[in-house]
């Protein structure tokens, strides 16, 4: 069977070893094919991210395919059965770093453009791409430095389609109309290094600590509302000890991330964490860092534009939801744009041997180009 | 003021740069004096590690001094105020790697013996000199495999005195008469990686086993006895996550030391720890690697023999204990000697700028001699 078009493109971007902030040569790719049906295409490195602006018209509403071309470390790599940026195809199944988040929708993205343009070479409006090479790092360099740049000489979004693999179970099944917050803190614990033979010189601080990272673990934040799932605590990263097997550690750093519903506020999740640490005898600190509140798109145009694609494409209605990591659209929804994330199955993302269903290709591609005839034909 | 015979040749091992598994020149300088009062010396070779066993008579009982004349490494040089291996004394105090564990106690034992069998030439029994160069390190091609010699051709010691710096804040205030057992594991707990924002598709083990580590951290062991303090565990090194702070590890490995008495066993010890991780649902596993037994020397003559030369040099009582870290006693004393330690002011030892009273060198060397004479004479 030959390559559709969607998994041709796929194959090129996957080949690229983009990790954050590299973007290797994704958007130089996707301009490329963007140029060639009428974009204007504007590179906007800030530091070492590239990100890419394209539009196609000039009048409103503006419709904006919105993601990333940075992907996660791999991992060990020979834990993947095939290298990571060697794209491979095995029963039904394309394996490789970035597969599933997310450039597959990239692909699709520019397969379904240059079909709608094809049709409708004058549709009304515009389409444009938000592309950026930081979403998996720091975001600082990205879709933020973008959206300001576009915000300075008043260029709106109207609509905005992320690609995130949104879906769950099958190609569709959810979109995404917000996102929870995401709060990040870096607690570490101080206590007095020593020998393991003479603890009671020393002070082991994992030993201190242990009851209050057992009580942040079991804690329970809120339960949720209507449009979100209930808050969850995620410890990414603990670190204590020397590497000596005979010395007691002098500090513990732990590093943890909420993802909050709008039931609770930044302030009160910092200030139940400092009330459990102070139950116990601790000489600790906190660093936090917001890294994105809560926000929502409630059904409307976009929404049902989406909605109704999947219909047409696939046969099945869609789910509402909010749950799952912060994508970019968090910095887009602030403008006042409508925020959608659509995309394919999210089950292996950030994992070793990351793969999507090579079936699905041809179908997002096709949701993505009934998504702009139902909002732009 | 002249310097003192323990002085003299403290600071001629202290020149010697023997850091692990190096002996320099140590033991053959103390070859040659032993050489000449009469004693028997054997080199034993292991490996890239030097060690002497010498012998003064044929008969039973047999008293050994044991110790070693590697040191461990100095750190940066540049941090002592006098370079690390040219000994240099200022204000009472002999400064170099090794001062205190335990060039001057090896200098000490051989001025101790030349003044012993130059009194006692007919001594009773016979004494011996067990020493090596990797006491420090491995522990693999020193003490151990030199008993292992004696034991095959059926040679037995009857007392062993092993110059480790044993003394708290006064020359001589405690003799360790025992060790506790060193027992070390590696824990793994198996989770499966994933995004923070779906902690439902991964298993973050640190959540898994927050409660388990909090357990093991609690636990009494036991409560000791008359000649141990209580079992202790120490965690001394805790490490999970990829270094990202959206990423659930998939791995946490916890590294944990007992220090334990004789109200335990090594068996008793993994079966608990196997029994409070097997309350949670774990994957888990469990490198152990005992690096020693408890032993205990009972009062009896080796005991009373070294207190009793203690009040007689110093006027002061000894208080008998067991903690503390590891020494090569754990070798000899499974043959059936008894074996204490007994040596200067180990409050320096291993670190930059080690040091030794000047003025307690003498008195250790009269203790020792004394020891003899309780003992042989
Ligand atoms: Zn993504
Ligand atoms: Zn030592």
């Amino acid at each position: 069977m030959p390559h559709s078009d969607t998994l041709e493109l796929s194959l090129e971007l996957l080949k690229q070893p983009s990790v954050t902030p590299s973007d290797f040569d994704c958007q130089t790719i996707m301009a490329n094919r963007l140029k060639n049906i009428g974009f204007n295409v504007e590179s906007m490195r800030f530091a070492d991210v590239d990100n890419l602006w394209a539009r196609r018209g000039k009048e409103s509403p503006v419709f904006c395919f919105a993601g990333h071309t940075d992907v996660v470390p791999t991992g060990a790599s020979d834990a993947w059965h095939s290298a990571p940026f060697d794209p491979q195809i095995r029963e039904g199944k394309l394996y490789g770093r970035g597969s599933a988040d997310m450039k597959t929708a990239l692909a699709a993205m520019v397969v379904a453009t240059e079909r709608f343009v094809e049709k409708y070479p004058n549709h009304r409006g515009s389409i444009a791409y938000l592309i950026t090479s930081d979403e998996e790092g720091p975001a600082i360099n990205g879709t933020v430095k973008v959206i300001e740049t576009l915000e300075a000489r008043q260029e709106k979004i109207d609509w905005c389609l992320v690609g995130e693999p949104s879906s769950t179970n099958k190609l569709g099944d959810i979109i995404k109309n917000g996102r929870r917050g995401s709060l990040n803190g870096i607690l570490t614990v101080q206590g007095k290094q020593g020998h393991v033979a003479y603890p009671h010189l020393a002070k082991n601080p994992i030993h201190l600590a242990s009851t209050a990272i057992d009580d942040l673990c079991k804690e329970v934040w809120d339960h949720g509302n209507e449009y979100f799932p209930a808050t969850s605590f995620q410890i990414s990263n603990i670190q204590a000890g020397t590497g000596a097997t005979n010395v007691i550690p002098d500090i513990l750093t732990v590093t943890f991330n909420f993802r909050f519903s709008t039931e609770v506020t930044v302030e009160q999740l910092k200030s139940r964490v400092k009330a459990i640490l102070d139950q116990y005898d601790l000489n600790y600190n906190i660093t936090w860092n917001l890294s994105g509140l809560p926000f929502l798109t409630p059904v409307g145009d976009l929404v049902e534009a989406a909605q109704q694609a999947i219909v047409q494409v696939t046969g099945s209605e869609t789910t509402l939801s909010t749950s799952g990591g912060t994508s970019d659209g968090r910095f887009i929804a602030p403008t006042g744009a409508q925020v959608i994330e659509l995309g394919v199955l999210n089950a292996t993302i950030h994992q070793i041997n990351e793969h999507v269903n090579v079936d699905d290709l041809e179908p997002l591609a096709k949701i993505y180009e009934q998504t702009l005839v139902n909002l732009l034909a």
